[in-house]
């Protein structure tokens, strides 16, 4: 009898299923064996996820993901430790700055009153983040009511570097136009929010009408960039968390796309 | 003259040259206190320079920087290793599957012989890794005769993911278009290249004709497409690593961008 786990485990190579199947008959293994073992595959599994996740979020940022409705579920470690940690600023400090320097040499160039700036508002002048954090860093498919409800306290807070950003833009004379896709109904607190957060004086806040509605993101946006055009503004800049911000028609003479991996807007 | 340097150690805080020119005169200090605070120094350090690197790799994926002509000195380890590691295959193969995925639905969508999809070269289908690991990745300015001499050995391997993207656009019954900043002069070489890395059967490849020369890639490359267009092909799929491969005018319903950390083409 005693023979059969070791026969066993001589076959292992080629009949793991009965290996395993014996294991529970030997005596357990020493723990400085068994230990190592199975900390380094969940090192190796978590640096395998870490990869594929990095290459997830990297590949939505280049615009290469075909619309996606949720964070792959592995993933989500990845991006809440993104988001949590320094990448997650260190990348938006860094879209500013160059925004920052684009914004003060398309000024030299061009001094006129017509020059103006697009900014999305959610994820790009203001966060969202702390109503992600309880809802899964965009696991959860997305949930209008709830999302609503959040919107609506008013509490989001302000993206430091893009707030700098839109004081240096007004302060070089850009026509700021904040160009969301919230609806009308979040005027008021929208406005609120904005201020409280240190938001002043844009030149036009555009919000969804009833019309909107069932537009893509992208021709929403895309129309009201070329209403501005017909009114005689040359956009020169364009700062967004969705590529649906910055493409279309009527396109920017530069966009900026803020990193986002929590949700994508088609 | 033993009370000097402890005096000076003492007004370390105020005069921190002082008290390294009076280290000399001091016995050395215990490793054990030593040693962690360089290495943790050195571990700081590395850690912003990774943070501030990755940050301008990924500004770079989403096209947020300005034209570069060399890759930021400090981060030439960052690149190095990314490129050398697994993080660069690893975008490279979600990439292709992405576009890969993409070209399956497009074609069950339209079976026509008029779909096309636009492949760049260098960076895209052939890696000239081998030629940048012996010219700094991408901290050495471009250097057009040395790197002319590289293109003619024709060594380029085959980028691996790309060869299965090549062959399986090609099989789904797309007209493959090869559209390169490569001159006329290395058409042969080019040519020859590309067959002995397993690509084949082709039905255009387009280098830049003299007239070409003075383009802007994106111009060029926005031209050669518009000539497709005008042809009568429908461009559904356009792989570069190089976003002046992909924007302009007459652009693919779908883009691709593949990662490129070395080297940026207007």
């Amino acid at each position: 009898m005693l023979l059969l786990p070791l026969l066993l485990a001589l076959a292992g190579s080629v009949a793991g299923d009965a290996v395993e199947a014996a294991q529970d008959q030997l005596p357990p293994r020493p723990l400085v064996i068994q230990l190592p073992t199975a900390e380094e595959k969940r090192a190796e599994e978590a640096a395998e996820a870490e990869l594929r996740c990095a290459s997830w979020r990297t590949a939505g940022e280049a615009n290469n993901l075909a619309p996606w409705a949720a964070v792959p579920e592995g993933c989500v470690p990845h991006v809440r430790a993104y988001l949590t940690g320094p990448a997650y600023r260190s990348d938006l400090d860094l879209v500013a700055r160059e925004a920052s320097a684009y914004a003060r040499s398309a000024r030299a160039a061009d001094s006129t009153n017509d020059a103006a700036w697009v900014f999305d508002i959610d994820e790009t002048l203001l966060s969202n983040l702390p109503y992600y954090a309880q809802h899964g860093y965009g696991l959860e498919l997305f949930d209008h009511r709830e999302f609503d409800r959040w919107v609506e306290t008013g509490e989001a807070p302000a993206i430091p570097s893009s707030l700098r950003l839109y004081r240096e833009v007004r302060d070089l004379g850009f026509k700021t136009f904040l160009l969301t896709g919230r609806t009308e109904a979040h005027q008021a607190v929208t406005v609120d929010n904005l201020r409280r957060q240190g938001f002043h004086d844009w030149d036009k806040l555009i919000l969804r009408a009833a019309a909107d509605r069932e537009k893509t993101a992208t021709a929403y946006k895309s129309e009201k960039r070329k209403e501005m055009e017909a009114e005689g503004y040359k956009i020169l800049g364009n700062s967004g968390d969705q590529w649906s911000d910055l493409l279309g028609y009527s396109m920017s003479a530069r966009s900026f796309k803020l990193p986002n991996p929590m949700y994508y807007i088609p």
